[in-house]
């Protein structure tokens, strides 16, 4: 039933998995740190096991389900996004250690955008992106001295920028206008309300999984679902608002209730009272609405950048919300005027590094992976799970 | 595509929510006891954050799913529910600490039955019931001396009497009929059984959430299993005994295997023994089945009371079963007469209260919700998502 | 709308249901051991609640899903699973103690082949099961001094053997060719996706609730997570590469990603390094997913085994495999060669011993389950839920 000119993948997936997959355990086998799990399990000890499961679940099934909006990508949404995260985690546990098996589950965040690409392209961005990430941690921690729980929170920040510029890259000529088959319909637009569901709920595990004193590690569980609720409320708000029907848009429900966990994240280590994290929650849902509504159609007039999942403004923006909280915050606790300055200025930095870093580890990804070596698929089997899926006549 | 006379909510939803919430926000930043988080997290110190989740994955994701059985409702069904939890939560922390993060979770068993509802409604109906039950719980603690335990177990009746009154006052002319639209199709009922069964597993979490010593929270968590397992095989039985072809009707095991959860709920502080727990799930799943397959359509004709979850079914009258069986268990455990009927006749004031308090408020919301000035649907938009979301040709 | 034919199950399901429960609760009231819930309880207060919860979430929402590939079995497919889910686990606590509410919730792996038989028959063959399963383990432990851990994970190996000839003795004339209704569509593809992803996720949760030092319980956690991630990308590497096109095959990510955690599952216990656990992982995702594709057209054609989810290739191989490495590495442990040879013989035993009973099992209850008696469907009803469920029609 599909037609034959759709890339067939069997000479570059199978041999590339099998080849990374060898590696992975060849290099486990062979490097001392990681050898033993006894003593590496020790490192992870601290961290309860709930949450460990907490956070998987939003990786693999809310990242998962997130996904399978597009009314013939849902195959691909769900069965990639396993794929890729469980490549991703092992390769990050290879470079930095189990105590990274917790932190690499987020990093997977700008993927869902790339719906021009095939697995193999998007196994080698994820091992990119990966790669970049830690090396930004570890520019971050060598030369500024930063925190390690500051380091993660920069992810969102790093992932949508990276995103962004990997997809401008990638663009194509004709991806201006909207896809025929860019759309949901009522039941796909259930299961990513399901993905949407899942992240939602665990974000509080997420960003207080690398805290481990009890007191800390409840309130930062109490502002992220304050943040996450109050920017729920302000999509909804704004999405009727700028409606001209006055209804509903349910994407930006899906997306932008996500936007108040995401601008926290980056300043939770300084919100102390609730209202704070309220206001925050406010202002990334009342952004990353706005942008969904208006930035989006614009940005893929003005630079082809086709970002399918609003990863700008769910991410991106909210990101940098969070930082600028998070500068406030910390300015306005300095009495003396001079430390607040040095500190703004060397906050400044580590954004300006981790933006430079991304958006320049973006436009080389997306140099490599547009190569045609790879064979991504035609513009009209975009979307479409037939590329890639045994879908049609299976007897199961 | 939608006609053009479905009611903009523009006008109502968006400064109802903003206002809504910049007025939370102003409170919690005005409010002395909410202004650090640091001194309110410590209430919670003792309850797990595993627990924690379970329940919010009920709130968030069960009650979600679980309205989202109507073919054409689904939208509506886990959008507005994540948009009335988030703002029924933040107000009963405003109310009552964050304590009540936790317990007020379960508040919103019967919102689902109102779909005749615009989500400004839904909202008011939410605030309205949170200090309905709040209020309730201050009487019952202040007047009667009810240990906060009990109080909180009283939510299932409360909820179920002041929805059943609110349909009720909101009847109307012609709903007697069944809708086109109020059926569930095959992927439909699929959703909504993935809604019950994340209700049905974390049904034991939230039963024992409020107990923190080991033994007796483990009683609890074994009895209410027993419970539920014994409700889901009742309410199989007796849907196929009760159907001419032998078939069993999702639409009960759906509902009522979750009765026992209910009814073990209400009286779960006095049962010690396996088969206690075991024959009141029994009793429950029969009650509950039957008057779901024989009471629902009476009461529609009688007195047109439009119960689309069967709230009375699922909620009503297995909180009564629950409740008898508590008094039944407390009066078998007492040696001396007197003190026996000392304790029915108060038990039985705690029970006319709640139902007293309940309906009352039922019918003060409904008065008020029913004002034309909310803009509520007409009859053809009912069950229908076109008359609230952005759906059709949407190009995410 | 449903033809007159399909078998009336009024008069059997009912009254075996209604004979069950209350046998189960007189028993439960009449036996000492399990009157008191504060004694037995005391029995399960070093578990965790968090990962029963876990467990659950498999059994009840991964398992009910995985079975709603097909395109009209989804009803059945989560609500049956519901129901011989409680019964029996009722039927194993009464069996063998509260422990084993813990254990015993893995055992129904493999009724999920059995599209052929009606409600009535999955319950009897779900209680034969359990008790079989027990009675092993009791031979087990008698006469051999197995440790209970290791009887549990033989599960995998019972299940698959007990589920192949009960299936063989159940073969109907005709059903070597495939069904015109075992197929799935696009959004029943996702439904057990889902469930897939759900078993996925807790798998190590699984493996790790009987061990409770928390080291070891750690290392048990990471490498089964490491065997489950590198099962799914060999069974995606297998997958395209035998498939002409170059495609991969839903059915097989869905079933085979998770081989990985049944073969470590059998072979814990003496995994060390990270790498083992990798090799694991990978061979048991290559031998399923190739079995899967060529083996299962064999088998039916060869033998009339009608093995509609693969529980061959996703259970019984694996499970074997991990029986050879746990046996290998037991030995490679060992200086001494005689000890590693009375090794050898004594693992061979068990093995041989629980093939036997599975097998003889199997037989046996599809031998009984075989009586018309309990009036199984007709082959044009089989896989359609409009045999058991009311479906058409349903104003709920």
């Amino acid at each position: 039933m599909a037609p034959k000119y759709a890339p067939n993948l069997r000479s570059r997936l199978a041999p590339l998995l099998l080849f990374l997959q060898t590696g992975f355990i060849v290099i486990c086998a062979l490097y001392s740190d990681l050898t033993i799990l006894q003593d590496s399990s020790s490192q992870l000890l601290g961290y309860p096991l709930s949450e460990f499961q907490d956070v998987n679940v939003m990786v693999v099934a809310g990242f998962g389900f997130l996904g399978t909006f597009l009314v013939r990508y849902g195959f691909s949404g769900s069965g990639f996004n396993l794929l890729v995260a469980v490549i991703a985690t092992q390769w990050s546990i290879i470079l930095n250690g189990y105590e990274s098996w917790i932190q690499s589950r987020r990093i997977l965040i700008d993927l869902k955008s790339l719906v021009f690409t095939n697995p193999v392209q998007l196994i080698l961005i994820a091992i990119l992106e990966v790669s970049g990430f830690i090396l930004n941690g570890w520019l971050l921690q060598t030369f500024f001295e930063v925190k390690p729980l500051y380091c993660a929170m920069q992810l969102h920040t790093f992932g949508a920028f990276f995103g962004l510029m990997l997809t401008w890259v990638m663009r194509r000529k004709g991806s201006e206008t909207p896809f025929e088959k860019e759309k949901m319909d009522h039941k796909t637009g259930l299961f990513s309300m399901f993905g949407t569901l899942f992240l939602w709920m665990f974000w509080a595990s997420l960003n207080s999984i690398l805290v481990d004193e009890g007191e800390r590690k409840l309130r930062i569980i109490l502002s992220t679902y304050l943040a996450l609720a109050v920017s729920a409320v302000a999509a909804a708000a704004v999405s009727v608002f700028t409606s001209p029907r006055g209804r509903i848009n349910l994407d930006h429900i899906q997306k932008c209730s996500l936007s108040g966990g995401v601008a926290i994240g980056v300043s939770m280590s300084l919100v102390h009272r609730p209202w704070v994290a309220m206001t925050i929650g406010l202002a990334a849902g009342v952004i990353s609405t706005l942008s969904l509504r208006y930035l989006k159609g614009h940005m893929l007039l003005a630079f082809g950048c086709h970002d399918t999942c609003g990863v700008l403004s769910v991410h991106g923006l909210p990101g940098l919300l969070g930082w600028l909280a998070h500068l406030t915050l910390q300015i306005n606790h300095m009495v003396d005027r001079t430390t607040a300055i040095r500190f703004a200025v060397f906050h400044i930095c580590t954004l300006l590094i981790t933006l430079s870093l991304s958006m320049s580890m973006g436009v080389i990804t997306g140099l490599l992976v547009k190569w045609s070596f790879w064979r991504p698929p035609q513009d009209r089997k975009c979307f479409d799970d037939q590329a890639f899926w045994e879908v049609s006549n299976q007897h199961s």
